[in-house]
């Protein structure tokens, strides 16, 4: 059987390209015991994956070049040589770009195919809501009453992070870089107030104006000078998440400006890194809390398919340009 | 009465100079009840100084230009109208730059006169030794075989936490700023290893080398490239306490560099500023651990110590250009 696969043609330099990604036909073997044939069906697009694309060391090994593109993938069963899958499950797992491919029985999690919206599971009920989940509540700390900041804040993580800060009582005040973002985050996510980075002249008066009690909490996704001017805003014992630096992805070298350091020290703050597979042992908790907000209507939830196996080395790169609102997602038919 | 004091001219643009202090004559009034009369003895020279001289705003206002310079200061009673105090009894308190003062007895510490290190109350078992103490330990978090990495090691503060770590059984290296530091850093605190980093081609490299299994915990006083250096060389989980930032403190700016935010993300690592203030509850466990380690012989100490009034603006100055090894203090005879 042949199929299609993706493939990182060449390391980006900056910016992600198209010349980066080469679509490549692909014989697939004979189906060996243990494993099972999988059709795509929904693939995640990542910010996390650029950092995959170059060789320097960082938390997951970066994809070799000549090899399919690898992320979050949700896919069909259609023949399955173990015990655990039958033809028309519907799996997850951390699986390549390619229209079809043959994957190893252990490493998939079975998804309830009856399940109204399946996609969730690559998104506020998967990774990216568990990392709002865990960074704001393990490492935030909210109390309520607490002023909130969260940059990225119409991304996948960003309005699952401001939504949980507003269940746990919060002023909560987005940032993100398009009106249509802005009225999105006052309207249907509930923050009590948004700031527009493309349009703001003095993005610290606009946090300072809107955060009249100050920061004390943080949760970055984007890094760069919109950080600069949170940090300026800190209280006293803040807290600043890292959890994402979107703004410096594309960078050959390490991103330069002010160094946070001295703010730290004035505001005997906290900054910390963190990787949602620290907290792999408490996913079920995440999950099962989540879910029961989604089922509330405490979470409202968004997502932006793209239609087409052929359009996602496209979603990818736009996820750098603010392509995406909530959750980027690339749906098979 | 009449005695000296030493006001605050102006405030220093960028690196302090004596112009910026100002020696008058100042009459004492007479004494109140509730006061004492003091004639002081050691004076606490400490680079946090920097910043109250500065009107921005801060962990601790500002001193008033025209208004004698504070500081810790330890001196004996003259003359007591209080019931707490009597003549020749020793206080340690935050107090005026002056030969002579008068002080409200709230607020004064009694110091035995008996104690052989009477000057040890302004340093390793007081603010300094403290420091060291609650940053390194409630932060860092230290475990055995783990690796520390201490810049500004032979200051107050920082041979104190390198001694620490080797206590808690930690391999430990010092950053210092001349050959006679890194020895004594060597030889007389037991550091497993130290870098003088004017001499140094790379830091980064010669943090690489002297740290084989790369960098747990670092305490950070100084700031600047040479944390650039060691965030390069941090491990998973890392702990980066952020005591001082002595390289910036006469900035006029904030201080341009490597943000570390893409490190610590990486990394999953902590960054936390924080104040000795913040552990005023603990304070009395820290002095007696530090007490116990000091007459055990586990604990090194060394003074810097300027005899002369006149000379505290220049010892103060000095510990921007690395004059003093240990914790500078200024004794009047």
């Amino acid at each position: 059987m042949t199929t299609k696969q993706i493939v990182l043609d060449s390391r980006p330099k900056g910016m992600p390209t198209l010349a980066n990604f080469r679509f490549e036909d692909y014989e697939l073997p004979d189906l060996q015991a243990g494993k099972v044939l999988l059709k795509g069906f929904y693939y995640s697009v990542d910010p996390y994956m650029r950092g995959r694309m170059s060789d320097a060391k960082s938390y997951v090994p970066p994809l070799q070049v000549g090899k399919p593109i690898e992320g979050s993938v949700i896919a069909r069963v259609i023949e399955s040589k173990t015990d655990s899958f039958t033809k028309n499950d519907l799996v997850m797992g951390m699986l390549p770009w390619s229209r079809e491919f043959i994957a190893e029985g252990k490493g998939l999690q079975k998804i309830d195919s009856l399940d109204k919206h399946v996609s969730y599971h690559l998104g506020i009920l998967g990774m990216t809501g568990l990392t709002a989940y865990f960074g704001l509540l393990d490492i935030g700390q909210p109390k309520s009453a607490e002023t909130v900041v969260v940059s990225g804040a119409a991304g996948a993580v960003g309005m699952v992070v401001g939504q949980i800060a507003k269940i746990k009582g919060c002023h909560v005040i987005g940032i993100a870089g398009s009106e249509e973002k802005i009225k999105l985050l006052k309207e249907e996510f509930g923050f009590d107030g948004a700031i527009n980075y493309k349009q703001a002249v003095d993005i610290k008066a606009a946090i300072a104006e809107l955060c009249p009690d100050g920061v004390d909490i943080y949760f970055d996704n984007v890094g760069g000078e919109i950080s600069d001017a949170v940090i300026a805003n800190i209280n006293k014992g803040a807290r600043i998440i890292i959890c994402g630096q979107i703004s410096s992805y594309n960078d050959n070298k390490a991103a330069t400006g002010i160094r946070p350091q001295s703010a730290l020290l004035r505001k005997s703050a906290l900054m910390q890194g963190f990787l949602v597979s620290n907290y792999i042992s408490r996913f079920p908790e995440g999950v099962l809390q989540l879910s029961e907000w989604l089922s509330a209507g405490k979470l409202n939830y968004r997502e932006t398919i793209i239609k087409g196996f052929e359009r996602l080395p496209d979603a990818f790169i736009s996820l750098f340009e603010g392509g995406n609102t909530g959750k980027m997602l690339v749906e098979i038919e």
